[in-house]
């Protein structure tokens, strides 16, 4: 077994073999947890969130009153603290509110599944039993499979199953099925409330904010990106220090489920700061997607990187500066659209927003317009071809995402700042004047 | 409230309002959910799968013997099948196995925590369980963040916190402690049997076979659309009867997570048919990677779709001559890559599977190499540059994806056929004979 101590790297990487190297490198562990650790202090948070969840509810269920009031059942308070308390407030909330709502829902038709059964005798009892059991479990799993469904009720269907289930068929043995109903709906409140408690004052994690930094993070990396790619593209000298720019739109390109997700989970959380309750979060997808469509654009620039495109003659390097000029106002224009959104101020009106990488684009068009190349071997036009021509298009759904950005300040009423022209006054300002000026060639 | 009869489109859209909208037209419901369940048969039979062995497992508690051996617990088992069973025989296989050893230490190291707590004494006895609780609950929670961790083991390590807290807790109450951990783990142990055994006798599903289709339809329908992109995009009268063209890389792009999360899921399930138990998963998602990329650039390509591209003069139709040849030589290649692999078959080797892309590829740079412009407007020729320059990456990757394919071949043991060839003979036969032949230009 080799000591981890050896291996460098990311530690998350190594989660499991951390377990089985444990008495080879205690110091070496240790110091990997606390990397781990740093790398977001919310990891260490959340854990001792948990246990301090955990341990109220564990002292509940010591104190006299409560153990006699719920007997038993009183540790199902215990459990649903367990299963119900996770990262983010979004998520506890959601799985909260469908095990309360479904094991209310499940209780009754429980109960009313008992009677009906105790009707039949001795006999018939067990038989109705077992086929409402089979029934209702075949129709709710059958259930959870519609999309919908999945996204935002998929625990809850579960527990549905699980309540009902557990309160006919206990039904059975113990008549006092009503008690047992109440118990276990009174234990799961108990349990749910003190997560959610637990989760929203303790340093919350609100999954909405996180989808909101992820979407203009996003937009950053792809900014980013093309603020260098002028430089790195023609300039064979040229070193990024730091991130590699290859590297920038990678996590764009796979952000997708990530993103549904979020929106599906801050959906359950309750309006705080700056996020309203009904906050346009759909909006955040339509972002995203525009921003991942410009990814794969910027994915195919990439390609252009190494080996470095080598303008020809003088036609190419008026056709490489053209494509410099865009590449950079294409990046301040998104860095700039990021920078609005992450404040949560309303931007500028799209075309003020775009102006300049408009007319880089209307520039670059114009020289590809207005000039012939001589008796240039195909093979020395194509790479400048095929870069002016996706820069082109980045430029396009650069107006694209800008669209989608400004109607988003609008839908959830983002404040509108000095700098900004308010969205009435139809000319906008010289193209020059853009306040971001981070990077660029 | 809209009846859903006038509302058109697919089910699974609707999938929480088909609830809201029960009393207003059943008939339609009914419809929407046979369509929904026609899709994909395998739903109903899931469901009828759950509700069995749910069923069975509540017969075990009707039973005198069962109930008298385990008590009240023997409810357990019900709620371990609800929980446990999943649609895939590898998610269910993971779940129980997680589940059972989970539950096996935490009992365990729950039973120690109570003995130590009741050395010190009727008051010393809750702080030190309530401190065992929160060191427990908050060190599992911490473990849980790491990705390797998360990916494979995070329900058996949440399972752990709660098994630890039911058993050390419920032990100030209970001096039974041993009974109690024990029967815990028996019925967990009957619940889970009973789901794995349902699950993998009737109709199982395999991930593994899953995600081995996802890889191979995606190359598939990369390959469909290389086959009908030279006809489609330059060919204004030709219209694709079926599935629009530009669908046909969409669901590729945004596969990862789908494919990661089922090669984790893949790696609990054991031997079945043609897949062995060490069947290598991680190849798959290595092929989906470039399959991916690969994908990336044909979503470059599928811009040129609309509007089509005009050469403009008779280098152009060289050029042109060259892209469709190109375009259809990967699609074949890709196509019968996946065939291949369909069938679990051993491909031939990897260069000669792509020996007439490779060799459509050289001859386009040919073209690019020896012709020259005249005279020619740079806007006329940046279209058919860029979709040249494309095409070159598309064929690269192409050859990437048929390495892997080959290696994946030969790390699975696939078979070889009478019309592959030895991958020792080093010369690959004549391009011209591909098997291959639907679609195409």
């Amino acid at each position: 077994m080799a000591a981890p101590v050896e291996e460098g790297g990311h530690a998350g990487k190594r989660g499991f073999d951390w377990i089985l190297d444990l008495p080879s490198g205690a110091a070496a562990i240790a110091m990997r947890v606390k990397e781990f650790g740093e790398e977001d202090p919310r990891r260490v948070i959340h854990s001792f969130k948990v246990g301090l969840a955990l341990t109220m509810v564990s002292l509940f269920y010591y104190f006299k009153p409560l153990y006699d009031g719920f007997g038993v059942n009183a540790i199902w308070a215990v459990l649903t603290v367990v299963v119900v308390f996770e990262f983010s407030v979004g998520a506890t909330l959601g799985k909260g509110l469908n095990r309360m709502a479904a094991t209310f829902g499940a209780g009754g038709l429980g109960i009313g599944a008992h009677h009906l059964a105790s009707l039949s005798g001795p006999t018939g009892e067990p038989i109705l039993i077992a086929a409402f059991v089979f029934i209702i479990a075949a129709v709710v799993t059958f259930t959870r499979f519609f999309p919908k469904v999945k996204a935002r009720y998929d625990y809850g269907f579960n527990i549905f199953i699980l309540t009902f289930s557990l309160v006919s068929v206990s039904g059975y043995r113990d008549s006092q099925v009503w008690t047992m109903a109440h118990e276990r709906l009174s234990t799961i409140m108990v349990g749910s409330s003190t997560a959610v408690i637990v989760c929203v004052v303790v340093y919350p994690v609100w999954i909405g904010e996180e989808l909101h930094n992820l979407v203009v993070t996003n937009i950053e990396n792809l900014g980013e990106f093309l603020l260098g790619f002028g430089d790195q593209c023609f300039n064979a000298e040229s070193n990024n220090n730091g991130k590699a720019l290859g590297e920038y739109h990678k996590s764009v390109l796979t952000s997708k489920s990530n993103e549904e997700n979020m929106a599906n989970l801050a959906r359950w959380e309750p309006g705080h700061g700056r996020f309203r309750l009904q906050h346009p979060w759909k909006q955040y997808l339509k972002i995203g997607t525009l921003t991942r469509e410009c990814a794969y654009k910027v994915d195919a620039l990439s390609s252009y990187l190494n080996p470095h495109v080598q303008p020809v003659d003088e036609m190419g390097n008026r056709v490489e500066v053209a494509c410099r000029e865009l590449s950079t106002e294409c990046g301040r224009a998104l860095k700039e659209l990021a920078l609005a959104t992450r404040k949560m101020k309303r931007p500028k009106p799209a075309d003020a927003m775009v102006a300049s990488s408009s007319a880089a684009a209307d520039n670059l068009k114009l020289v590809l317009d207005t000039s012939k190349w001589e008796r240039q071997r195909l093979v020395e036009v194509v790479p400048i071809a095929a870069l002016a021509a996706v820069l082109l298009e980045i430029a396009e759904t650069t107006e694209r995402i800008a669209d989608a950005v400004v109607e988003l300040a609008s839908k959830a009423h983002f404040k509108s700042t000095d700098s900004a022209v308010s969205p009435e006054q139809p000319s906008p300002p010289p193209a020059a004047a853009l306040p971001v000026s981070s990077g660029g060639a």
